[in-house]
């Protein structure tokens, strides 16, 4: 109940400081009778890896991914799947100066009033590191969900507003530039303007979108653990989120109802798709789609002034190698939160019906 | 694991379809030794109860909570609060017409092709009026947090939006219209647009505001149940959510991080709070603050064309009475499950360190 | 987590006290689609009931189960199911007596402990009123379970021991008989001794078995949720219980493996059942029997020495009504929580392999 | 939920088979500030190790915790504690001959039939290996329990039974004898036993008996979480267990109420104690006891008839390194299980009242 679990029956336990000696997980729940492409789960790992472009952190980090039970002669069997990542590149002296100091907008404040103690060491537990776990697992439902397509893409950079809809974009566009958005045009405006910022040792948010196709009508469970509330929570669970809308979102409080309602037509599909895919927290057939918004990083490369353990003023300055934007690398993990998601759903719905 | 109940160690589970005999539900994980005032909470429902003006749906429901156990003597034991709430303006006949047709953008379609079935009469297990269990497990929640207050107001309707600072609102405005804004001259202009929308036989949707002070640092649980990801799935399990962010929100996007970023002053208080009281998913002191996003009704007075379960073409209006706009009613609801978030936060936090 | 649920998928979590206006609870995770029995249902409830012959408590009470959700025009939805059962022979007046004072080897002192205060009419939480609601839930997970018999019988009382296989006994014996013993001779000789217990003012305790028929193999989890773990906690949370043991049990500890072992033959049946059709925690296809001992019930109608509140030495007479021997009674509770827990394991095992 | 996972708020999750590369697993909830004392960690995996004396296997493993996470500087931090422990001594060719065979009394055959598939090397999942991650979790547990004593010990070995009350022995003698018993002479007795067994290719079975002492009033949950009632689940899901009972346990069954009450004196406690320490699921400051059953190893050094999975009958010898009875290894993993139950109760029972 420490909050180190994700989901119900697919589940997904993590640990791992980012620079204790290994970072890892378990999912339990993974039916057996998979034939893993342990290829594909490194791939996943690859683009969510540092030092993989000029516009992300240049750490250098291997994320080779250790599988140490529940994978038999490349077949799950049913029993957990165990995994650890090394922590290679851990370099713990870049961070002996945060050891009295309270970051601004980092966990460091929170964490020590909360647990009376901290490893300081870049950030321990609230490093983004952690989500190299979520990425093993999103990886492995997402060949569990086979016919399922999940395509998250960065669409806006700073005010940089990529203003179309998903169906205008080319989506075989995304893996093709550094920035993940689905124009090339638009790509190499965001790339400028994230180089722009790092030069100014500063950061800046963005937003993702993320469109799934094909799942099918009846995914999801009512009243509280709607598939949208679940998505809700795993995106707002990622570092660095602040706002998550799905279908019509925030749009929708301006609308009326007579434009708002999708209207069925003979085959059971709906004309528009304001509803994103969900109705009464059960996917209808249509395509899901939801947007996720990422607050500028916190680690600047400037000075800035905070305080002690003592409260006493002090001077900060970022050292080490960090994301001028965090949006290109959080596109994997966007799509690996929402393939645990429909994978639990996807189990779960196989009981709602005798 | 169906959906049915919330919260990690303070927990509601519920039950009941809004044409049943009663809804109701069971708190478990309530601490033993508090005094209850049922009027405190008998008042909570009377603020979400239809009726209470002429900008909501003129149903009339008692809502009168009826406490089963867990309450002795007018203190809480600690064990299992039950309650049941009648449903007794049920009018069955009023639905009968729904029986075959699938209504546009509301959960009969998905509910049936999960189940098989559903209950048809007044969207059954889908209506919100679920959301009457909540509000009395809020109430207690809040009975519990004391110190602790929740204050959530209609910060816009369709695209009049009170485009203020929580500071500079008067909050003891919000009892005082039927809107639920924090602003008297607002109230007036949302009231007027509701009821223009309600003439049209459409509805609109809006935006709820909520401020929570006086929370302690320490709060909410690392990684994946951080204390803003649980409380965006709170928000977005309410009926009609699309959309939720919380402290600078999908405006954070926008920004650069050496704007952003919170910096601490000596008493660790923070010059800005852009961090919405909350860093790494655990409160740090602050105010703690966040929008909530909810579409139009999807039931109108107006005739519109949809499908019958066979897959033909129907027409369907609008029978019963309806609100026109969820917002004012839905603002105690967003209060409610806040504070169950909290309380179960508060007391999982008195686990985190020996 | 205050230990008011069970089970994982298939969940029922209760309320109530002795003699508060009702007790109750909610199903959660029932598949939709179920033609339910509700004869069947308050036949079990039937079973249990206080008052149904010479040998048993002789309150009076209705235990009709008011269903409340979840069935639409006798099918369930899938939605929760809720139920309550009015207390209708409530006689507060009995436990006046029990206010300040600590019943020996009841719930009294450990409750004041923990909570601080309790509810003392009869018991209050504590009371066996609350199996009530078990018995609810296991005949619907009897209905549920079809194909598969379970069979509960008193193979004991006091030192009075139905010394037999259980494939030599004829289970249509059982409910001919106030003692639900599986022999007819035996049960008169039972019979005669807890009337004799009675007219003494004292109580017996006495062991129930259990034999469940049909199960296909491949139900149970490994590891923590192993079948027999569960159904032993099952079990051991039913009032008055002791002791669990199933296949061979605590005589397997006397045996040598070349005897104990059950070997397979040709079509994966084994010549022997030592194993109780559990395999590594999972079923085998085989018989599952396990015994559950009760202890004698604690009230008796004889004067015993106690404290109160204050640690002064006091005199309890036991009044009201109450079983000189639970074990009749206990045997529809047992085959309930068996339901329980089955059912439990076949929707789980839905999710074993792809 | 595919039962990995054990305890509610100090939680242990495991993985691994005896035969992939380690097993381990992730301690969720543990609080942080335990300064922890990691070679009594390690002190009580040599007590469950293999090779320890003549009477056990003679498998060498190293069982080297090797903790990843969660741990700063000497404390717990709070965060998930993550280990691994390789397996040393694998040699999967001692096992080629399982691949097609179903061993008696085995999982073999029920793991196949419910997964479809299993990693048949020295049973994989199902072995008792695993048991070890239970030992780590449970020697981090007894820290945080200071001053709470958890003492197992052998109770019989076949027939030959220590038949005195726990508290007319001298547990000095346990951890002085190979077998673990309480009793010098015994424990000559009982070595005898397991040698002449041992020689005879043959197993044995055997009880633990286990006491806690200072275990303060209040601890266990009402209803389903009984502290008895997960006790017995956290007994009987250690490989090999057929029973379980605490208190007065199976005798109780004989014996009348007014003999098996136990009075309160004037200070809370009572006369006698065959409550076992728990009354309403509850303790109530007493000593607790139970016994344990465990059936013998299934794994002989004889020859054994048995089918393979085509159905085919195949003639079968154990090989390897086995243990001829198995209680005096599990005896730190009885303890092991006791004190990650009564953590997980300490733990919830600080949310018991307000």
């Amino acid at each position: 109940m420490a909050g180190n679990t994700f989901g119900t029956v697919f589940k997904l336990t993590t640990f791992g400081e980012s620079h204790g000696p290994a970072i890892g997980g378990i999912i339990d729940g993974c039916p057996a009778g998979l034939q893993l492409d342990l290829e594909a789960v490194q791939q996943e790992m690859q683009r969510r890896k540092p030092g993989q472009s000029a516009i992300v952190t240049q750490r250098k980090e291997a994320d080779t991914v250790n599988f140490l039970s529940g994978i038999f002669e490349g077949v799950t069997t049913g029993t957990p799947i165990g995994f650890t990542i090394a922590n290679s590149d851990q370099k713990s002296k870049d961070y002996s100066h945060l050891k009295e100091a309270y970051r601004p907008s980092h966990a460091d404040f929170s964490y020590d009033k909360k647990y009376g103690l901290r490893d300081y060491r870049g950030g321990g537990r609230s490093s983004a590191r952690e989500t190299a776990c979520r990425v093993v697992a999103g990886a492995i439902a997402k060949q569990l969900l086979k016919d399922i397509t999940i395509t998250a893409y960065v669409s806006s950079v700073g005010e940089i507003n990529l203003d179309k809809a998903y169906s205008d974009l080319d989506f075989s566009q995304i893996e093709q530039n550094p920035v993940r958005t689905a124009d090339a045009e638009m790509a190499k405006t965001m790339e400028a303007y994230i180089r722009e910022v790092r030069k100014e040792g500063d950061t800046v948010g963005g937003c993702i979108s993320c469109v799934v196709q094909n799942v099918p009508a009846g995914w999801g469970e009512p009243v509280f653990d709607k598939l949208h509330a679940q998505l809700g929570k795993a995106m707002l669970s990622i570092n660095a989120v602040k706002g998550f809308e799905y279908g019509s979102g925030f749009l929708s409080t301006t609308m009326k109802g007579s434009k708002h309602n999708d209207s069925f037509v003979a085959d059971g599909s709906t004309k528009t798709n304001y509803s994103g895919g969900i109705q009464g927290g059960i996917s209808n057939g249509a395509d899901i789609y939801f947007k996720v918004a990422f607050k500028p990083v916190a680690t600047l490369m400037q000075k800035q002034q905070t305080i002690n353990t003592k409260g006493e003023e002090v001077e900060l300055e970022g050292k080490g190698r960090h994301d001028p934007c965090v949006v290109p690398r959080a596109v994997p993990i966007v799509e690996a939160m929402t393939a645990m998601v429909l994978t639990d759903f996807w189990l779960l719905n196989k009981l709602s019906k005798i």
